[in-house]
């Protein structure tokens, strides 16, 4: 914990569940990834936290964005982006989102369908555009199998009808999952789009640009690669595939460059003994699944959890969330140690949850609010 | 489609996704379950839909409520519900949420643990409390597993104490689970409760209420048993284990309530065949898992989809949301037929969506708003 944040805990100028964020640590996160990667451009996916001290702290970096729906496009441009620098990432758009876009100047569109790109031919007319390749996603924590991307030879054919249409053929997308732990993952991915880059020159298109995706992962509870293996191992790949001509180079960060910039405060709503589960110790807190940790779908992202300040023997316990509902349970397979004497009122801090966790709250199920939000 | 909303539907008057939601069968639906179980008071559970048009309507009625936290029972009495009327449910509560409760004159709480017990004593001094005892919830399609309740010698203990604590040993609640289908359901768990009332009548406790809980299904894809099925399920059970002597009955219906009164209506943002997936087509809504359509997480609760006015043969699709999340996918084993020409733009029904969709929606995710909600 940095002197920062900690500082602002102790202030007690909060009430729980809050994220408390630093901004600095966005700013650090966003140079290594530029030091690891030197040839791409940052293009910051707004979903993971669209906050707008992050849009602006990303703006005075110089980052680009890359937005989900119009709604992230107008949020990027309040905070002083220019629409050069977005690119309008979700292959599944309205037309009328397409149209609003290309109109305020933003002019990057990825698709992966010919029916999003008779839509972008129409609401967009001149408007570079990218396809998405359907990638393996081996070695995600959070994998987005199947709904997006196709491949190989109908992104080629994708792209030839592109040009036809009158939008300019710019390049191709893929994404290899997110909280893509392995550094091998860019390897066949790199090498299937290189492939479509070479059909397509010899079909007398030359594609400028590829989208490397987002996926880079953070540390929760487990070791994970440092950055560095990441660029290295996509350099690597690079080279293998593309020689000494390399594409315009773009990545998505979203979870590494704000998950751990941010740690939940939590108060402890109840601790007991569960006899309907044979005795195991139940811990309630007052956020949960529904208030922002939907990651923990069968416990698929595992945030570290701590008790600062609680001394004591630890045990293994069940984490649940504050709602009627049994779904809102975080851990129950994943051995989480808290404090034997941890109790209602203490608080609990869930660490690294700066990324996918306010945008992921429920208005309001079971009447509780979204957690609060600090940036520092 | 009833007349009235339909007339609306045709207006135009909104924007997608939307849900619109008829109160005239809030009204019905309260009457059905008034005449199935007429020895019983139904206390709604506020979480199925908190919406203050609902709640005004059922004041009108003279229902009880089902508050989750503090901020439900809030919602209740600015709609005009007598404090006496409501129970507060939740089992796992925060000392201040007690406290308000209490001093605003709600006097019913839930508990199934000593801890919780010790903050209901200090927050809430003679206060009337009930036990929630674990049930098989078995023949759930959403069940509420361990989260919950305790063991029936527990809850005697917990009880005894709860007199010697100066509290009100009030009753016993059980939940069977959520769109619970099956009518047997109620049979062992008003056994297991009734032999509770007996321990404790043989140790000077008389408890004077039993709560059923919800869980009564709506008919969503498949045929489920009528209402009154369920009436006489409950009546045949209490006849068996309380004899003529029935404890006061409270029922907490949400679903069963509001869900049917309800229909989404969401716009097709892209429909394509995809190759990543067999070919097989997908039809992407402007609603999904994190608008709202949260009880879709493993195809748990499969809604009805029409596509009203467009003809021409069907074709099994997969049905996802909007949002660049892999997740965010609602139909993709259940079968669900949908017109083959089916396009960008046109809209579809989805049904019975009253109860548990709107109060789950995320606030933002992707930069998408919540769904529009019109009460007719």
């Amino acid at each position: 914990m940095n002197p920062k944040l900690a500082h602002f805990l102790d202030s007690g100028a909060y009430s729980t569940p809050a994220l408390i964020c630093d901004l600095d640590r966005v700013r650090e996160n966003f140079r290594a990834l530029q030091a690891a990667l030197p040839d791409a451009a940052i293009y910051y996916a707004v979903k993971a936290n669209p906050a707008s001290p992050i849009l602006d702290t990303l703006v005075g970096l110089e980052s680009h964005f890359d937005a989900a729906s119009i709604e992230e496009v107008r949020q990027c441009l309040i905070a002083g982006a220019e629409p050069g620098t977005i690119s309008f990432g979700n292959t599944v758009k309205k037309s009328a989102a397409i149209a609003e876009a290309m109109r305020v100047g933003v002019d990057l569109f990825a698709f992966d369908s010919r029916e999003e790109l008779d839509k972008l031919a129409e609401a967009a007319p001149g408007a570079r555009v990218y396809c998405r390749l359907a990638v393996s996603q081996e070695g995600a924590d959070w994998p987005l199998p199947h709904k997006f991307g196709t491949d190989a030879a109908h992104a080629r054919d994708l792209l030839i009808e592109a040009a036809r249409r009158g939008l300019v053929p710019y390049g191709l997308s893929f994404h290899v999952g997110s909280q893509q732990t392995g550094v091998g993952a860019y390897q066949d991915a790199i090498g299937a789009a290189a492939m479509v880059f070479t059909d397509l020159r010899q079909r007398g298109i030359d594609l400028a640009m590829l989208n490397l995706g987002g996926g880079f992962p953070i540390r929760y509870r487990d070791e994970i690669p440092p950055i560095g293996d990441f660029g290295l191992a996509i350099t690597e790949a690079l080279r293998q595939h593309f020689g000494n001509h390399w594409p315009e180079l773009i990545i998505e960060p979203g979870r590494a460059l704000v998950g751990d910039a941010g740690v939940i405060v939590s108060e402890v709503v109840l601790a007991c003994d569960r006899s309907a589960d044979g005795g195991r110790r139940w811990v309630y807190l007052d956020i949960g699944r529904f208030g922002g940790l939907a990651e923990t779908e069968d416990e698929a992202i595992r945030y570290r959890i701590s008790a600062p300040g609680i001394r004591g023997k630890d045990q293994d316990m069940v984490i649940a969330g504050p709602t009627c509902d049994g779904v809102d349970v975080l851990y129950r397979k994943t051995v989480t140690l808290l404090p034997e004497r941890l109790a209602a009122g203490d608080r609990v801090l869930i660490h690294d949850t700066g990324a996918y966790v306010t945008s992921y709250a429920s208005q309001g199920f079971n009447g509780f609010s979204p957690p609060e939000e600090h940036y520092l």
